[in-house]
């Protein structure tokens, strides 16, 4: 795949992999991110703010697994880029990733000066170079809720009830949380027989378990040479999750675990307390499957799927080993982010529900006249009533001009003449009662 | 000055010059924010947005003046890296300096599926590699609105008065806008009977006025070696404005200009219009020195100054050629642009009046609580009802932790016992009536 084409004329499309975005979708953006916010804040929630550009040093500590790769990186300036003796030494900035890794930064860096615990939100965008494909852009909007400084799991049904609560406030129906623990993940492995050096991987080939299904997933494990046994045990798990549905108590009995018993509580607790709160806006449930990419997650881990969708709108779990790595102390952490640009695809696809909004008046006049003045007052008084009010200078087709007004959803339209006197336009015949003058 | 120090240890400082900003200041910055979109929405602007990342193509056409020396560059990746004969091709984006060059490339890339002219609201951080210095940082908000598409002052007006009173709006008082047009300024400069050639560095010189006094300006001239006949002409202009109070049409005449007639009677009606419509909320007046730097205004300029603040809060002008050089025909153009971040610091600094927001409620119990359910209806009837409430486990100093949770303004707070019994804390003894336990 080539890059943009070297040409002596200059291109007006953004960056590859990048995009502009046009008036009504940021205004779809723009609500929802005011629905989801407002609803955070009201439960306590209080956004905080990072930099775009960290220091790569922060950025490639091993936490963002597949997405240190992906990093856009500043090149050095001056004599620090002169001084540069080899490529790795051209940078030592580059723009997040995710907005995880900044926050363990931000709260090692101001901690005395938080609340305690730190219920944060984080909105904006993040960047990675991937490969652009359809849907999937370079510079993309998340939408975080993390919880610091509490070990209990009612952290975790706090931050579910309020992410499931969130994307219902928006009106996504058929919403499934589906919940797992990384050490009951483990649990599972080590049950099987995997050899537990090797239990990333098993967990890799399992996250494939939705594309590939469970013969799929075999054949991966197969292929890495992991024994036949394991694999066969695994294999039965699967099948009984299945057939009997999945509860934490009965997968509990029949790994026979006690050793991991906090986790199994924990979890029967999240999915008890979520259950009951939930009501018929969403349903949870216990996915013993469920895995989640990134390897900084210590305990419960969770996503959100929308209908029958195959894949997540919003995941998190807890990462409780994180921040004491740049703190010097462990400080228990759980977070959940939503995908925003998956919920704007689907809400962009619903289509947008009539805004219902203020109401939209045009004030069309000749770009000369000589009543500028009480043209201004009428805008300002429906200005101050709330209305939205667009000044309009009289083009030259005016009929064309008055029908665009209308898509656009102007529902009044004002005209004034040479005398500065106001007449509203006859929107039913898509042109104004004076005519075209 | 050095960069930062290249210790074993990881740094959790934000990268230099760059910022980290507190729950506190991001809920007035988003307060702030909200405000200002909503006036300029109800004006019937639209947002828009385009990526942080745009090609340094684009970037550094000239357009940016001294920014675009300031730019952070991207470097390339891979192949693409490896192919890079000198470090010039190193990099090929870089991140945005201003919101003015990106909105020009997204018209010419759009304008066939844009509302025709378009009013564009954009609001995001800008990047700019400036020596960090008290007040000042590398990532910034700006705040802007846009005209596109229409050539008659009647835009300005509109800019003019939407930024003024979404200020207004903000609760700053004795605002002034100052008023000027790059093509009065060359009448200016011709004259007095400076060099054509030389106009641009004669402005550059006039731009420092308000640091340097006249006899600043002077001797700069001097030292640049304008002529002593052009340098004392200025000089007389100047002390005469100050005299006799600038006006448009006292200065035309004193210019015996009668090839600006149109904008000498744009900034007549620009005056006449904004003054007319401001009442007593803020004041307009002609400055013949204002020169505002960009070198890409074509026409009108203007700024606003909080009360006798000598740097402005908000700054724009006409820009009439600038788009024309990406889509092949002129479109006019006029912008305004907030200083969000000078604003914002005008704010803090007046000290925060009390949001008097939605009641805010604490929910406190045992972390092991066998009563979870009955807490979290009451939090979600108390939410559903607009309320912000906090959910918080008990902690080891109890006392300490409702002190705290009142000074965050928590004016009520709820304490669960044992047997999930609600009770009221005292808070004017600043602890809870039930005690420690």
């Amino acid at each position: 795949m080539s890059e943009q084409p070297r040409e002596a004329k200059l291109e007006t499309t953004p960056p590859r992999g990048m995009r502009d975005v046009l008036p009504d979708e940021v205004e779809l953006r723009d609500r929802t991110l005011t629905t989801i916010l407002d609803l955070y804040r009201r439960r306590g929630f209080q956004r905080i703010e990072t930099p775009a550009v960290e220091s790569l040093r922060l950025l490639t500590r091993g936490e963002g697994g597949e997405n240190e790769k992906l990093i856009f990186k500043i090149l050095k300036r001056g004599d620090r880029l002169a001084a540069a003796k080899d490529s790795d030494e051209l940078a030592d900035l580059g723009l997040r990733f995710d907005l995880t890794v900044p926050l363990a930064r931000y709260y090692a860096n101001n901690h005395a000066r938080l609340p305690q615990p730190l219920k944060a939100i984080q909105i904006g965008p993040v960047w990675r170079a991937e490969r652009p494909q359809h849907g999937r852009f370079r510079q993309f909007t998340q939408c975080d809720i993390d919880i610091l400084g509490i070990r209990s799991e009612v952290a975790e049904i706090e931050l579910i009830l309020a992410t499931a609560d969130a994307l219902s406030a928006l009106g996504l129906e058929g919403l499934t949380v589906r919940v797992n623990d990384r050490q009951i993940l483990a649990s599972i492995a080590r049950h099987c027989g995997f050899e537990d050096a090797r239990f990333d991987a098993v967990f890799i080939a399992l996250d494939k378990l939705d594309k590939i299904e469970s013969a799929g997933v075999a054949s991966e494990l197969r292929r890495d040479g992991h024994s036949e046994g394991a694999i066969g045990a695994l294999m039965a798990l699967l099948d009984e999750s299945t057939e009997t549905g999945a509860s934490p108590a009965h997968l509990a009995r029949r790994l026979g675990e006690t050793t991991d018993a906090g986790a199994w509580r924990g979890l029967t607790r999240i999915i008890e307390a979520v259950s009951a709160a939930a009501g018929d806006r969403f349903r949870i449930a216990f996915d013993p499957t469920l895995v989640r990419g990134m390897s900084y997650y210590t305990g419960p881990i969770f996503e959100i799927r929308h209908r029958d969708g195959s894949s997540s709108i919003a995941g998190g779990g807890r990462y409780d080993r994180m921040i004491g790595k740049l703190l010097g102390r462990d400080v228990p952490a759980t977070g959940f982010s939503i995908g925003f640009e998956r919920v704007i695809a689907i809400l962009m696809e619903r289509g947008q529900p009539e805004a219902g909004g203020p109401a939209k008046t045009a004030l069309v006049f000749d770009e000369d006249t000589g009543h500028l003045g009480s043209i201004l007052a009428m805008a300002r008084d429906l200005w101050d009533h709330g209305h939205i009010v667009r000044l309009e200078l009289k083009g030259r087709r005016f009929g064309k001009q008055i029908e665009d007004l209308q898509s656009r959803g102007f529902g009044r339209v004002v005209v004034f003449d040479a005398d500065g006197q106001p007449r509203e336009a006859d929107l039913g015949r898509g042109s104004a009662r004076e005519g075209t003058e």
